[in-house]
């Protein structure tokens, strides 16, 4: 059984998304202060990092990630190569790769290849999901999705308070499970066990996540 | 397959260690007030809810929770009936379950009978490792423990700044991965696959965690 961790560490320093407030970590007790042992306290918001995103991110009364079905989030899955993609993942990328029957599908694209995960600074020219190729995903039946940078959505869909996000929007109302921020530079197109687990946070958007694939394992 | 979650729900509202703040949970951003979307801030220890302990906790210049090996917290586990147990887990308790070759391990015991992970408040006395158990475990060889409440520590040797936490600096300093805050109440002892991943928080002592045990999986 081999493990491959496809999170990014998490810290203060890490990549944010432009005008969020980044994680923060202190120490509420420390053994080099003479206390008995060392006790830290973060702060975080719940897309900081390798995250999985509820569909109360988008939608009005929609479910907190407490209720994910964690089948979503462990079982097979596929690792598909989309690093010849210039743009953002079109409709005619995904026909190409036959996903039909992948219920877990992670792309890998150019933004693997360029590190972007484990940079910190952020670029918005990230390689996203355009809002055709979501509709072809959710016809195809995928369940899962993840992609490697921090957001599904192309950034010019995206700007804080101005874009539509068409991409979440119709993914998420579809019921599709959104993995972002996962780090597949090292990682093989192919074949996985995926398990990306995000906290059980009780009436939240989302959630930082401890995503790995696992070879050797199977069903 | 068949997927167990032995998180406890995360919220202001859980159960915390006397003393230690609980987590709070605001929003940013929320679609209810006009916002794009909504977005969540949470404030965190390290050591709330279902988590898992790095040495750093005890140990001065101990690894951080980021350095965690994921073979001790995804693989084949057991869980073990000690339910009949009336003070804390002993030697003897352990030497009557044959636990030679148990690599991870998670202690069942009168905690989740009481339900005592899911009630709002804190309960003294609550069933512990004992010091004698925890060389007993060290000498085994068991790399991963875990138990059904908040600490492996008996709550007479872990009052915070009085005590000595005898059990955590035996486990921490032999090495073993410290699982602690399980949900066990539904779980029937024997044999599982186990994830119980922490978030890879840099420098941290400990992180919250996501823990499920599955059914129906072969390495």
């Amino acid at each position: 059984m081999e493990i491959i961790d496809i999170t990014a560490p998490f810290s203060p320093e890490m990549l944010s998304w432009p005008g969020q407030e980044p994680p923060s970590h202190e120490f509420l007790a420390h053994q080099r202060q003479g206390d008995p042992n060392t006790v830290s306290w973060w702060q975080t918001g719940g897309h900081a990092g390798t995250h999985v995103d509820a569909p109360l991110h988008f939608i009005p009364n929609g479910a907190g990630i407490e209720a994910l079905d964690l089948r979503r989030s462990i079982g097979p899955c596929r690792v598909l190569d989309l690093s010849h993609v210039e743009g953002h993942v079109g409709r005619d990328d995904l026909e190409a790769a036959e996903i039909a029957g992948d219920q877990r599908l992670l792309l890998k694209t150019r933004n693997s290849g360029d590190d972007l995960m484990r940079r910190g600074e952020f670029e918005e020219g990230y390689v996203a999901v355009s809002r055709e190729a979501a509709e072809y995903l959710i016809e195809a039946g995928v369940e899962t999705l993840g992609v490697d940078y921090l957001s599904v959505e192309p950034f010019e869909d995206a700007e804080f308070g101005e874009g539509e996000f068409r991409t979440h929007h119709a993914l998420l109302k579809a019921g599709v499970t959104l993995l972002e921020g996962l780090v597949l530079t090292e990682v093989e197109p192919g074949e996985y066990f995926l398990a990306c687990l995000p906290l059980k946070l009780v009436g939240s958007d989302g959630s930082p996540a401890r995503a790995v694939l696992i070879r050797g394992l199977n069903i």
